[in-house]
């Protein structure tokens, strides 16, 4: 059954490999016109292919797996079955309601769902070890994400209702419309505190810029700070996989030599 | 008198945690309404509340405390106060004040003294071991702080006053109003050695623009010096406070357990 | 040989280093007449000297070395031949076309064929250890580099698809044109994930700040997890080649004692 | 003569340390009447004490020096002599030439003078450990300084090439006159490989786009090689100094005990 697996995952690779960029394009050429047509035009009939292909796979992968209960709970059999369930979904509404009357009301449910494919791309967490370290460092340093979370919440709080204060609240003159309210401030400080500052919102006062390069400047500290404690980790967990899958290719080609 | 403190933190736990996002969302709602309205009203009795609260807890941990004068200097407590205090004083002058008459012009005081609410935030760093460690590396780490400041000041005065030069000084044809005198000027190396980069200032000539090149370059240099010292102090006292909680909690269900 | 070779690097070192910034500025001014005139000016006789100064030390270095099948197959070579042949091939094309008639059509090729002589540049690795250190290091982590990416393009796929849904898929009021096709909202995905934030587009709506704002931070930690490890492989490159080259003079130094 | 010096410095330190920042300010102010009116003044009266003191512990620290012909070598006295004479040959110039009448003519060469009063903020580093530290790894780690020179050079000649290329270059529709030059590019590329991204210059091609996109994330991985070298040499700098220091004041102590 291992043997299976391997088939199914080579194959996989190749048919995913020029696939995962695909929706993207496509979905962009049907952004004009799929608000109003239906599935059967070339770009579906691609789609239903690789939605077939997606479908066959996940239940051969079911069938062969042996402890079925713990295949349904595993996360990426569930980012699977969430990949493939909006097409069947959308292509039984595009059946059931009419033609182009009512498709027009349920164009934005459909668009969600479309989106949803997008999440074929964790797929690939299968075959590269990359996404398999990404995954495995944020299952284990949740820790120092929620303290990353925490520090930019925290951070976010204090300069956005302080920045609000110095560029709007106080009667300086000149009021800077942008920072009307704390959460348009809270845009900003995120902006300027990962030092991105795309410029649709500077502040303009004395004391805002003041406050705009404390927030900069502590924004990097804060930021560098947890990032740390997640990239040791994350070479930690790089070298185990790696050891890892050295160790399961070993005893993979042990077993093809016998 | 340990346990008192647990079970009023544990509480407090679920009382701030969803409180503390409020102050933003409400500050921004009453932004509109509140300048020529009292306390009367839903949102602020929420906030009486929420204050009511705060100063029990208060009261109750002031008297909890065996050492009643080394409470009031530890800093945690006096933002508490610094905290708690701006409600009272806002509510005694809506009362001594008449109705609408005067408020417009205790406008401003009083949203300098609402907006200090904000350090409500801070009172959560007792419950996240994230931001104690934060709070100890700022602490123990002022020297690097400070070389940080000098590093930034030193090149904010040196490329600053040349960028003013450069740019508006010398007559060269094009005069760049964004850089009329050396504060503004310091407001676009601030945002240049951070590689924030918001755009409303830029250099325009062909020195300046070398200048701005050397600039960000010598900012990215200067700003990671220091900064790795900070994190290598974050993870020491980080270790350090994950030790001492371990610990700590262990003496705890020790306790318990007798 | 090795003396042979020894010399013509010497005299090659000098005449690159004042040389190699060289073609941008004279491209530049050339930039407005070269398209209308043809190679017989001075700055095409300083080209012309350099093409054939660079064109005798291919030929040398090509007789002197011992394996010609070998030297042939080495990537500098190649950059080599790719960096001579341009001019050769554009200054048969003006003496076959002829005057002023034809060049307008055949402009752009000539361009694109004088801007592969920007290649030069690779040229000064021979004499740079820290360029070689870069080749040998990106020769080695090819793993690493390919891992960041699949990152990059795992997370443009996500953020830009989602993006471009709640910016512009979603009818919510305000339509952002910015966003109108996933490979615009790529753009800004790579944009803002390298924190580089040029703000020609931005998010306006509230979900799409949101998004915006943990595109920026996982864009921070997603970037910063494979450059360190190509950071590692760096410096490890850095320390052997430096051995190696001190090791190497000092057999040189050697030879020129005996 | 140790402790002559010492006690100047102590003077000194408190001297400079209100001072440092003062020229800015000043030099602001006077921006506007500067050119037109004479020293005569309040701000030029605070100037003449400051260089008068200057130039009193400057001759009081060359006469305490034993080795006469050393101290005028070391680069912080010629920076020391570099502050203040601009002063007294912009005193000089404005007694010689007339009133009003040549001033306006030597006034752009007097404000470059006066700017070289900026320097002054170097003389700080005799008083603070972090920017000897700073002072000391600049001077140790010129080998990696020239690399990251030499890496940003190389890349931004072959960035801004191939984005002016196909930016302007090439005729697709769209010519982005702001990529004219090939210099004009390198502001773009220096600009986005440091992840600054002012926002002045976009590109809006589409495969100027994807060009841009590996320019800023190779920038991201060049830029952070260097630095780690030079920033390994500070904190090893920075150790030595701290060590030096600490043990120099035990010695000082010591002397003051006996």
């Amino acid at each position: 059954s291992i043997l299976f697996v391997i088939v199914s995952m080579v194959v996989l690779c190749a048919s995913t490999l020029p696939e995962w960029r695909a929706p993207e394009n496509r979905s962009v050429e049907e952004q004009s016109r799929y608000t109003a047509e239906s599935v059967r035009e070339p770009s579906g009939i691609i789609e239903a292919i690789c939605i077939g292909w997606f479908t066959a796979e996940c239940i051969v992968r079911f069938i062969v797996s042996k402890n079925k209960c713990e295949f349904v709970r595993r996360p990426l059999n569930i980012i699977d079955l969430l990949a493939i369930t909006p097409y069947y979904i959308s292509v039984l509404m595009t059946v059931f309601t009419g033609e182009n009357s009512q498709l027009q009301r349920a164009g934005v449910t459909l668009r969600v769902l479309r989106m949803m494919r997008i999440f074929w791309v964790i797929k690939l967490a299968r075959h590269f070890i990359g996404l398999q370290t990404l995954g495995l460092t944020l299952k284990r340093c949740y820790r120092e994400m929620v303290m990353l979370l925490v520090f930019i919440c925290v951070a976010m709080a204090i300069f956005s209702a302080l920045s609000q204060l110095l560029e709007n609240g106080l009667d300086l003159g000149t009021k800077n419309k942008d920072y009307a309210s704390i959460p348009a401030a809270c845009w900003w400080v995120i902006i300027s505190m990962t030092t991105v500052g795309y410029g649709d919102m500077c502040p303009i006062t004395v004391p805002g810029r003041i406050l705009g390069g404390i927030c900069v400047v502590s924004g990097i500290v804060l930021l560098a700070l947890p990032i740390t404690f997640i990239y040791h980790s994350f070479v930690q967990c790089y070298h185990e996989l790696k050891f890892r899958s050295a160790r399961y290719s070993r005893s993979l080609s042990a077993e093809f030599l016998n």
